[in-house]
């Protein structure tokens, strides 16, 4: 019998239809081949007149900024859907409201290789791609326009992957969105009844029962949610309450690095590299600077930063775009048995 | 420059890039070919005994059930998401929810021939399907655990149609879809404070301005909404307030189908056929008998019952699932102009 779960986070109900359980063979989606060969990708390496000059760059030797020799580099959007410079003019159209695009929409090249993959990249190089997150993260916070920064990656053609070389994008904006928000909104009024951390306590349900646990070290835990939406769908948190990802240690970061290539790694084998996207959840851009001894004070402390990974294998969207309602075919506790089980593929792009 | 606009109803802001704006050449996704043949079609005549016994059938002359001659048939989906048999079920697991998987299924076999189209039946043909689309609405609603009842339809693969033969499906749910829930509190909020019905004043404002106006004529009108999250997005409403499809008219679902016909036409010529859902959003079944005197007493009637139409032409989802946040590269009242000059395709199935 398939049965209703709630997500006590997004206070949304999804639909777990065990009887129609898909295996993993059962959802692979085939990727249709990458049509910019390396020669002409604006993101490789000698093809920096391609872009638009550099934001940021992890350069181990001395070469020239917008020329070759860096690891990771950070560029502006070509085609920007929202852009730094301007006012916001809020105002009303009748009954709705507008306001202009002001924002910032930056792309995070992962690798100068073009064929390197997020998931099998050495951790030392993968380690410095999360630094570049950070490094965006908190320049940007530093204008109180942006109240949301958004880091997330579409892998895979069918995941919104325009080019295939590897890469991560940044999108800074003037609102915080809707399913974050619902989050922040959860997590407070949680802490309000209870004083505690509703992902903390997720968290503590999930390794006493165990059954959804794909991975977990001294640092991070990822499981398969509850009432998960999508097969394969993932969390990964930091054992540790933390509200933002701004304020992870370095040490914290080269953790995260080991943990998130070994769990994109599994998925990879067990859906034999699936098209999928990752969110990085973090609080919002408040403007409240953190203060030790207030520590559960203000609504940003009440949040816990983590790390959405969502495999795009089902066709079932459309639908569910219109009504916020999802059916789930692979129940979150088999699909985190096979990922459990999935032996390390090779560690290496 | 791009704007942020914010839909009054769902409260999501969506990024709309005039700059990047995408005409409909541009939008076009190629559809894989249909994979079963007519013959072995288990929605086909001759092929009743395929699929689970009828549970309401269109027959314009004395054949029997589950056998040829029928116009419009309704099963129970073979592989249901949900089953009416059974208890709720409802109960806690630590700190999440949980309930049976109760409700139905059913899938409204739109016509005997295989290779028509929604868009291109004859009226009669449409309007024996919306009256299917009601007689199993106002059925379903006499079961008091049923707190919605979703109809949506998939055209083609990539909107989640799985046989091609062209058909509608019915889910009936024990709890309301988030997206369609904040509607009914954003109706309700608007009512308390105005004494209108937040529809109506979008549907006169909209009238006044013209811009996204697609078709209207005087039982319907069909628009692009101010903060479309997708290219071509389009919704049609009733002109007078109405909170349930259940109690229109047989005359209104007459109108009904001229004006959806006409209107997916003009998608069908504009974007060539593409994928696409339309979902009907009307009140939920809480029970309540409607009473004249008692117009706006309750919730439910606070609501304005209307389709959604949401082509499938853009990739950019996966982020979006994650987030709640779209990025639309067509402004709505550039689709609006496209859809308003499209002559009307050949009528005929």
């Amino acid at each position: 019998m398939s049965e209703l779960r709630h997500n006590p986070v997004t206070r949304r109900w999804v639909i777990v239809a065990e009887e129609r359980a898909l295996r993993p063979q059962d959802l692979i989606v085939p990727e249709p081949e990458a049509t910019i060969p390396a020669a002409s990708c604006p993101f490789c390496p000698g093809n920096e007149r391609k872009t638009p000059p550099e934001i940021w760059c992890w350069r181990d030797n001395a070469t020239p900024p917008n020329s070759p020799g860096w690891t990771v580099r950070v560029i502006p959007n070509k085609y920007p859907a929202l852009r730094v410079e301007g006012e916001l003019a809020r105002r009303g159209v009748g009954l709705y409201d507008r306001m202009a695009g002001i924002g910032a929409h930056e792309v995070i090249i992962e690798s100068p290789d073009h064929d390197a993959e997020t998931a099998t990249l050495p951790v030392d190089h993968l380690e410095k791609v999360l630094r570049a997150y950070q490094e965006r993260l908190r320049d940007l916070m530093r204008d109180q326009r942006l109240k949301y920064i958004l880091i997330f990656k579409n892998h895979g053609a069918t995941a919104g992957a325009s080019l295939a070389h590897s890469h991560t994008q940044l999108i800074a904006t003037s609102v915080t969105p809707s399913e974050v928000s619902m989050e922040f909104q959860s997590c407070l009024e949680y802490h309000q009844v209870k004083e505690r951390c509703l992902y903390c306590d997720i968290l503590a349900q999930e390794l006493e029962d165990g059954s959804r646990i794909v991975r977990e070290d001294a640092h991070f835990v990822t499981h398969t949610p509850y009432a998960s939406r999508f097969p394969f769908e993932m969390v990964l948190m930091p054992r540790r309450h933390a509200h933002s990802f701004a304020e992870a240690s370095p040490e914290l970061l080269r953790h995260l690095a080991i943990h998130l290539g070994d769990v994109l790694r599994r998925l990879k084998r067990v859906l034999r590299n699936p098209p999928y996207n990752f969110v990085l959840h973090t609080s919002p851009n408040t403007g409240v600077t953190p203060k030790r001894s207030h520590y559960w004070e203000t609504i940003q402390y009440d949040y816990h930063w983590h790390l959405e990974i969502l495999p795009r294998v089902t066709r079932i969207a459309g639908f569910e775009w219109g009504t916020g309602f999802y059916i789930n075919p692979t129940p979150p506790e088999i699909a985190a048995a096979h990922l459990r089980d999935a032996r390390e593929a090779e560690g290496t792009a």
